[in-house]
């Protein structure tokens, strides 16, 4: 495992940016992992998250009992997984076996880790009175990792229907803003 | 002014990718812009988004009182001005004037469009039950204009302190998600 702890400070600047990810939960023995596109920031340090998710979803249910998941962030590498675990529903799968995902075990949540994203943020549920009503559940990330021999990781953002907006290159101005 | 409607359930293509945007809002006479980046989609039909503003941005102030804003998306030959609009304020400056942004009128609301803008979303607040503990803002978006003519619209996303990831190519994967 590559993984290093990063920064709590240093979160937002992997979610900001507006990448798919996948969000793993575990409850009883095995994991699920689902893929999710609708998140935020809320706040820098402690960061936190908001994200929605469909009560439909599994991962609601196990979120709602468990209150605890980690967002995994994935390079263009994985999008074949990513589409696979947005298709399909761990109520009936167990999507690391068929999908060829590596489950790590976290630090701080009983969900694990995925082994082939390249950073991985432990959550914790802080908040659920926005899930009934928007199926919003705001997040607190209590530890973070991040591969940094991915030099130059390439996030996926959803467009809708299976496309997907490969991260191009970056530009840097004079700026205030965190 | 070339930008056409875009019906309501399509708004999620252009949020859910991550970019950063422009908030424009008005209360008298003079319209107000701010750079934001902490938004992400609610709900399909009608398109409901949240986003999270800090209590130190005047936007905050005046989407408390107006309820209504535009969220508006630049794309790269904006970047200059989105982080000029991110490290000034509304309250000292007629931001639009100083960095040579065209407002124009929008049909549902009194903050008005940006016309370099390649889309821009007319919204109403419709919660603000989490603002005082979040500055978490839920918007409907009532109505959606975009400008066809551009084409491949280069969106951009902040990962913080300046540095920008510039929209690159697209893939497509068959693929079962809205």
């Amino acid at each position: 495992m590559n993984k290093k702890p990063l920064p709590l400070s240093q979160v937002y600047r992997l979610l900001e940016p507006g990448p798919v990810v996948l969000v793993t939960s575990a409850r009883e023995e095995t994991p699920n992992v689902m893929t999710m596109s609708w998140h935020m920031m809320v706040d820098f340090e402690p960061p936190i998250v908001a994200c929605v998710l469909s009560n439909g979803d599994f991962t609601y249910d196990i979120l709602k009992e468990t209150r605890e998941c980690v967002i995994n962030i994935p390079t263009v590498e994985l999008a074949k997984q990513v589409v696979a675990c947005g298709n399909t529903s761990g109520r009936t799968l167990d999507k690391f076996r068929k999908f060829g995902l590596t489950p790590l075990a976290a630090s701080q949540v009983a969900a694990p880790l995925i082994s082939e994203c390249y950073a991985s943020l432990e959550c914790k549920v802080i908040d659920t009175s926005m899930v009934d009503k928007y199926g919003l559940f705001i997040l607190e990330v209590v530890k973070a990792w991040i591969d940094r021999s991915k030099k130059n990781p390439r996030t996926i953002h959803h467009c809708g229907r299976g496309v997907f907006m490969v991260a191009g290159r970056s530009i840097k101005l004079p700026s205030k803003m965190k």
